[in-house]
């Protein structure tokens, strides 16, 4: 209870610095908002756009990837073949008399929590069955759900109206494109499609030579039916995604030795099933092992453990969870997450899947347009190949109508069942077939199919390509920065709690703050100078002239994660305070903008200019 | 004609090298597309990223702009106070057998161009007649339209049905939000009302000071009826927003003397009415002379020039047009718009327009919550105020049912109108009101209002804002800029036209390629190397080690726009190829990235280059 009561009361204190200070704003306030859209502010906004820049170099850049835009607008067709329209959907229910909706998952889960927490008179045997329901709650079917809703007795939270039986609610925004509402349409669920539907394209710009990734940064949009956890599950956010097309034959990676010693918290599937916890593998070794599937996947496990922690994020708080089985799609090889602490747990932040040819070949079908690649044989290759050969007469003879599905069927058959036919065949001289089109089975005769290996000569090998997909989603990582760069020191007087974010440089909103020590023309040039050229430099910074005390203005720029600050108390030199550990070097004006260049843009470190320059060794001046 | 042929013919070889290296793409082309939606393939997206990068520079940091970043899903109640539920339409019609859709005018337009170019019967009175209908055809209303329509026995374009009479087509995507379907909701057309709603908070963040402004980047949806002019009328796209809060009664700027003595094309207002043409003026002048409305304006047209020609606009092919009076929304003070040519003609690109506290106004009114500003006295200030004290025992004796329009009319009197009243009751005993509300005029007695004028004492001016709204379409500047590029040039032999695109550096989608001069393990290897150090030092580059010739190498590589090539001719030294000079230069591998980061990132230019390093004058290898 303790734990649960820090947490919330945590949460509450980073949720109201992050709206004071404007990180991020409910959208449309003043029309008293819309559950699950905000904005972001102007520290929020710089945040994000400080991720995503580090996104591009860390990824597009490293790694030469091919990056596209493509818009949110997507026509019903796309989304069909993709899958979305039948099955991206969550479990509705509806109070029957004011027809609020809410998620069915979440009420079973609200119900189970709640007797688990104030139910005294509970069974151990009840109690350990609400606790197995909580566990399995992802994997129930509509049906099962309602029973459940029925023998709890759970009604809507508000009314305790009865409720409708669970069903599908597709999560898409649907809208229609042009004037005459004939084309349907939705805002895109992921940005991923975009990328897939260029296949062609792309690898024909890639000069038609695989591996190579293509990446795309862009909103996406899930209509959720009750949007909770602030701004972990909201209806618009930013997604970066990455598909790195890949030989299936050959999941090797050139640069996987350059990450192959990372060491980090791992949560294999194996520890997930047996009850045991997370634990740090080497990733080189679980490759070797067979934890991870393939070194591309686990190239890009490192390259976003780098990549995560780098933006500030805890390495004891951050993990890379394997998907469990059922969890995965039938068509995923594998499937981490990268999920990170935060006062709601444990959040998937990125997830890291070997999607396989499931993407690329759906597009194929439904478009008619092939989504392939090319291996050309430096001299032809030997291969034998199956051939079956159809008696179109005979058959015809045989089954009329129902020619065309006995000749698909056969046409169908893998290696191992068209041997069998063959000897059956050779042996019998008919042999029984089911054709599951026809939902029975057909009696095939000697005369009607002729099967064969022959020796042909193959000059390339033509196959859909395997995709691996990191798709980060950049609002949740902020967020979890957010909490976990997030502390409070006692003000000099031991009055109050100050707020401090510990942004790095690399992220932080403002790297700099610029403050004259008191109201002076003198000491306001010097400031305004020094502005100036941190403007020239390009380094984001914000001057404060007004005539509060320099504590109070430490206290704000804390507030916002600005790591240093210029005090103005001369106009021959200036102190630089480092946010976190306070200390103050003296550094001349013309020196200062460079100095703070380097230790903001990573050229060097604060360990470094504190050796160069002399410590400001005066009493503190913080609030 | 002639003109028009050749026009057609060169925006053809610039669309055709587009799409074949990728800049752009038809979205969901492999499903045939969906007409006025594009996808930047990786040199567009690259482009893109600058573009908003130097934006971001130019703009917000220079300025210390607040950024934000708000939903594009947005709920009606804001869009209905915006006006853009009610106004934001463009008249259709409808081929009244198939349904098909078309805007009004684009039809009557046709019409026009096709009859003036084609018609060698026609009379002078009837061509002056329909070029006169070419002019105003923006100012027609539905019926006006719909009336030539008629008259000139337009039909719809493919199957020459009769045409449905005009009528108004919203233009915003609709969709809903949440499950229940109640709320309805649009994507949002523009992104300036996230900034709109916002303008309280804003406002507190600046320190309660004015001027200040906000600025925000990202997709905006038009829903357009028949989408035409490829990348420059599109249904999503880019744009990038500032809202600049001013004191209506003090629109100076603190950095207006830095942009007063810029000169350049500009179309006054008078200029266009008269029919002269567009003139060079500068800046100052305009301002002084009352050209331009006022200082703040002026400042970030000059702001927009200088971003303009940046990215590498010609001068000569810019102009700023002011609207004309009957161009303007009715609450905008001056309206100028940043218009670039291209073969489509001059296309608005950037719209810098004084919208006066409009939009703020209809957000509080709507919402409820004042969205003003406060000016504090330093020492209260003595003002006469106007009291209209309405008698409501009288008015509602004398009005009945019609007294609350009545007493609102009263208390709505300006200050001259009420004085007058006053005047009148005192010498008449009554006078004549016209109530609009009630559409009439009523008497109104002495006994039932006082009007009087009385002393107060004021400690603050409060007052809303005016906006100065300078509005970026990204993707329209983006594609001018390509159509400016673009040049063609002999190849070696003649034989063939190559394409160029002269992008400077700083939008350049890549930044330099790299060659080894001949295939060889040891050329590869330095390749590599350099490779490796332009990707540290963040410089996007593209290695070729194909077998090609180096002449089709530069070729490819003049194609994508990259400025720089580095061919590695030996393992000691390599030379630098510029684009459009085809100068070489030779430099040690070690100084290669150096030289390289300083030409690209604008710390030195070529020639400066050229006069530091060698030439290298081996005979061209150009294609």
């Amino acid at each position: 209870m303790n734990v649960a009561v820090n947490r919330e009361a945590f949460r509450q204190a980073v949720a109201n610095t992050l709206e004071r200070r404007l990180f991020y704003i409910p959208s449309f306030k003043i029309y008293r908002g819309v559950a699950g859209l905000y904005d972001y502010g102007p520290p929020g906004c710089a945040v994000k756009a400080n991720v995503l820049a580090f996104w591009r170099q860390h990824f597009v850049l490293e790694e030469n990837m091919l990056e596209v835009d493509c818009p949110c607008v997507t026509p019903e067709v796309v989304l069909k073949a993709s899958g979305h329209v039948d099955k991206f959907t969550d479990l509705m229910v509806k109070d029957e008399k004011t027809g609020t909706c809410y998620r069915a998952d979440h009420l079973v889960k609200d119900f189970c929590n709640e007797k688990l927490q104030n139910d005294n008179t509970m069974t151990a045997d009840k109690a350990a069955e609400l606790r197995h329901m909580l566990a399995v709650l992802d994997d129930l079917s509509a049906e099962e759900l309602g029973a459940r809703i029925k023998e709890y007795g759970i009604t809507a939270p508000e009314t305790k109206s009865p409720l409708s039986d669970p069903y599908p609610f597709n999560l898409m925004f649907q809208t229609s494109i042009g004037p005459s509402g004939l084309i349907p349409g939705y805002m895109r669920p992921e940005t991923a499609q975009g990328i897939f539907v260029n296949f062609k394209d792309l690898y024909y710009y890639n000069g038609s030579k695989l591996p190579f990734a293509a990446a795309q940064i862009g909103q996406a949009f899930r209509n959720e039916i009750s949007p909770r956890q602030g701004l972990l599950r909201v209806r618009e956010f930013t997604l970066a995604e990455i598909e790195y097309f890949v030989d299936p034959e050959d999941k090797s990676h050139p640069k996987y030795s350059e990450v192959a010693d990372l060491e980090f918290l791992m949560f294999p599937r194996e520890e997930q099933t047996s009850g045991q916890s997370t634990r740090t593998i080497q990733l080189g070794e679980a490759v070797s092992t067979g934890i991870v599937n393939n070194e591309t996947l686990a190239y890009f496990i490192g390259r976003v453990y780098l990549f995560l922690t780098r933006l500030g994020i805890d390495k004891d708080r951050l993990r890379f969870r394997q998907h469990l089985a059922k969890e995965m799609a039938h068509y995923a090889a594998d499937c981490w997450d990268a999920e990170i602490e935060c006062s709601y747990g444990w959040i998937e932040c990125v997830g890291i899947a070997d999607r396989s040819a499931y993407d690329l070949r759906a597009h194929s079908e439904k478009s008619g347009v092939d989504l392939v690649a090319h291996e050309k044989f430096s001299e032809p290759r030997e291969v034998e190949k199956l051939v079956i050969a159809t008696v179109k007469k005979e058959l015809g003879l045989a089954f009329r109508g129902n020619q065309k599905m006995v000749v698909e069927a056969l046409e169908a058959m893998d290696e191992k069942e068209a041997l069998e036919m063959k000897a059956t065949l050779e042996s019998k001289g008919e042999a029984e077939f089911n054709v599951c089109t026809l939902g029975k089975n057909v009696t095939i005769k000697k005369n009607m199919v002729t099967i064969s290996k022959e020796k042909k000569k193959e000059h390339q090998r033509v196959f859909t390509p395997s995709v691996i997909e990191p798709s980060f989603g950049i609002g949740r990582i902020i967020y979890c920065l957010f909490e976990q760069c997030f502390y409070t020191r006692p003000s000099k007087a031991g009055d109050e709690q100050l707020n401090v974010f510990a942004f790095p440089p690399l992220v932080a909103p403002i790297k700099c703050s610029v403050f004259p020590l008191i109201q002076d023309k003198k000491y306001d040039a010097v400031a305004k100078l020094i502005s100036k050229s941190l403007t020239v430099a390009g380094i984001s910074h914000k001057i404060d002239i007004s005539g509060a005390t320099i504590g109070k203005r430490y206290a704000r720029t804390d507030e916002l994660g600005i790591p240093f600050a210029i005090t103005v108390d001369s106009t021959s030199s200036v102190t630089i305070r480092e946010r976190d550990s306070k200390d103050q070097i003296r550094v001349n004006v013309e020196e200062v903008v460079s100095v703070v260049k380097d230790v903001t843009d990573g050229q060097s470190s604060w360990a470094d200019a504190k050796g160069r320059f002399p410590a400001h060794s005066s009493v503190s001046a913080d609030a």
